[in-house]
């Protein structure tokens, strides 16, 4: 050995911090009366006279355009418009590049001009991941304007598009760090988009929340037909009642999320009905709406829990009744389907690192995870979905016969 | 006003938290000797058995693909292979996508079987955007095999792409929790790549570290000779060089990194050479590699500190002898480009949020940030440029007239 050559010492070196992250949702009634400053004030407080990037989905262009653009020329703020599809299949990285190119081209700053995105949540999906890659990470400002996106969208970190056949198959964890929430929005959304963010209210409410789950029940066609507004045509609808139904699906949903913003933890009770659903809902496209889905699962998963004699048979009836009185249907053939049911699941397990985590009820309000589903359990699940379906079809000549 | 209606008290909900991040980067001699367990531990500990995917690009594929495989089929691991182009024009979505395809094909789960991307900074930058995208991000394991990649890249969060003719205009902060170092691929690294990595440990050794500089001056040409090897063949090189010039660009670095790590202070000592030189490097693919242009920038800047009295005309004379010594072209027709220049500025401008924060040097070794170059001072040291684009020509018949 030369003398020139000596052993080498291996080398370590670590890097250790942490990314502080605080977001807010406020809600704030007339977000777009000129005199109303939220939609301006930016992360932090101030305004901007930079070029706004303000990104609608086609639905709040039509009913809103006019009036986005009174309430920025009002406010003097130069605003680069974009409107894009908000189906579900326009989660696409396509897309995504098309905000890309749209933030070049206005000259979009790091920090202090950030897009506005106004619309429902797969908008919210695409523009968001977007921000979180353009120069690496820029804020953005969300205003959803679906239940959908009020309830459920406005709370979370994540964004997302479907790549390959799988939902969500690419996004991130960036929240913007302010969410504006108006629901006088809701007054034009249609009555099947406001059942579909009831999905999820539903699935908030059997996890975690039996009053929620009352108030759905007893409240839920009410609060559908009227969208949520208050007001004379309100009916038979006490004041509060939507008020209580949404702040308590977005507290229950900040709840869960504050400290697992990352899901460090996959066991997670809000995965409750987004089990098998992602990619049924990724099959049945463009059939079915998410939230519609989702009750779907959280019905199958509610089988699963009976079947097991972790909720009585009564409970499992509740929770059905409770989804068909809210127009949402329980059941669907593609949960009659075990070898898709199982695809399913293995994704799933994928995605929870290997295990199954499967949230299921053990009272309405509570959930428990099980690792040790069988395909014969999901097998005998999909029978009793098949059993919803025959029951909610109107019957036959030949099946009266 | 009905009593039914009463005035809508605005809710607020805030979400903070903190997301703890720690990576490791380790040198690992012989890191593909089958007894070598590094590059199969995951982070954490503990080992694997599912399939893994494995990115190799072309050079590395061609030069040690055959002992990568001996490598895992002597440990028992199944691997899927990817290879694909290093340079710089392959930071495309495309690519990205391409990695993500094969994620969904080899079924890689949310955390325990990361994918492994050997090859250069490009390579990191594609794979580390596409696993920091899957599933809204799982881990993956880094080793680099150029000087760039093992000095700078090893140490950086950084993922990103190419698009719109804008240098890494999409991409995270995403680092994998470990980063592998053996220096021994250097060997087969091409002398050019060697260059161009030193161009990040002149840009390092400028801004804080004159005993780095010192080294570089000494030892720069022999280092690169010796491709960073040591042994009998090294020459003039003595002993324990190579490790120092290595150990104090990646300290370098890592200090300069952690309490920054996603930029939340504009003002980074480490972007000196990266002002002007990202949009240079653009317009001159495939021209010039990442670390030729930065070096340029790196004398540049400089320049524009000598203009203004920060350092003086020797210490400017001598950085720009170092990058000649290493081989580095000090300058290129781009940076004489007074409008091209502006152009650049602009947007980094943008990228820091509406200020320069120009980092100039004070010295050898330290740095100071500018907030009010103008245009007259680019146009000078862009003539600057010129007169030394023209010493470094050969001189032909007309002008020896």
């Amino acid at each position: 050995m030369n003398s020139a050559t000596k052993p080498r010492v291996p080398l370590r070196w670590t890097i250790q911090t942490q990314l502080p992250v605080a977001y807010e949702i406020v809600e704030t009634p007339d977000l777009l009366d000129p005199a109303n400053p939220e939609l301006l004030s930016l992360p932090g407080g101030g305004t901007s006279t930079e070029t706004r990037l303000v990104v609608l989905d086609h639905s709040v262009s039509d009913l809103y355009g006019e009036r986005i653009r009174a309430y920025f020329d009002a406010n003097r703020v130069p605003v680069a418009y974009l409107a894009m599809p908000g189906d579900e299949r326009s989660k696409s990285i396509g897309n995504v590049l098309d905000v890309v190119a749209k933030l070049n081209e206005v000259g979009t700053n790091r920090l202090s001009s950030p897009p506005i995105v106004i619309g429902g949540g797969v908008l919210a999906d695409v523009v968001g991941l977007a921000a979180s890659l353009y120069r690496r990470g820029i804020p953005y400002i969300r205003v959803p304007t679906t239940l959908l996106g009020q309830v459920d969208v406005s709370v979370a970190a994540k964004t997302g598009i479907n790549f390959g056949g799988y939902r969500n198959r690419l996004g991130s964890y960036s929240p913007p760090p302010r969410t504006l929430i108006d629901r006088g929005f809701l007054a034009t959304v249609p009555h099947r988009q406001i059942r579909n963010g009831m999905g999820e209210i539903f699935k908030m409410a059997l996890i975690k929340d039996l009053r929620l789950f009352e108030l759905v029940e007893e409240y839920g066609a009410d609060l559908i037909a009227a969208r949520f507004q208050d007001g004379e045509a309100t009916g038979p609808l006490p004041a509060g009642v939507a008020d209580e139904v949404i702040g308590r699906a977005i507290a229950g949903m900040a709840e869960e999320l504050q400290p697992n913003l990352w899901e460090k933890d996959l066991r997670r009770s809000v995965d409750y009905g987004h089990s098998f659903s992602p990619l049924v809902e990724m099959r049945a496209l463009p059939e079915l709406l998410h939230g519609e889905a989702v009750a779907m699962d959280c019905v199958f998963s509610a089988v699963l829990a009976a079947q097991r004699g972790l909720i009585d048979g009564a409970d499992l009836d509740r929770i059905t009744a409770a989804a068909v009185g809210l127009g949402l249907s329980p059941s669907h053939p593609l949960f009659c389907d075990v070898d898709l049911l199982t695809e399913a699941l293995a994704d799933t397990v994928r995605h929870r690192d290997g295990r199954q985590n499967l949230p299921v009820l053990t009272r309405i309000g509570a959930v428990c995870f099980l690792n040790d589903l069988t395909v014969a359990e999901i097998a005998s699940a999909a029978d009793h979905m098949g059993r919803l379906l025959d029951a909610a079809r109107p019957a036959t000549a030949g099946s009266r016969g």
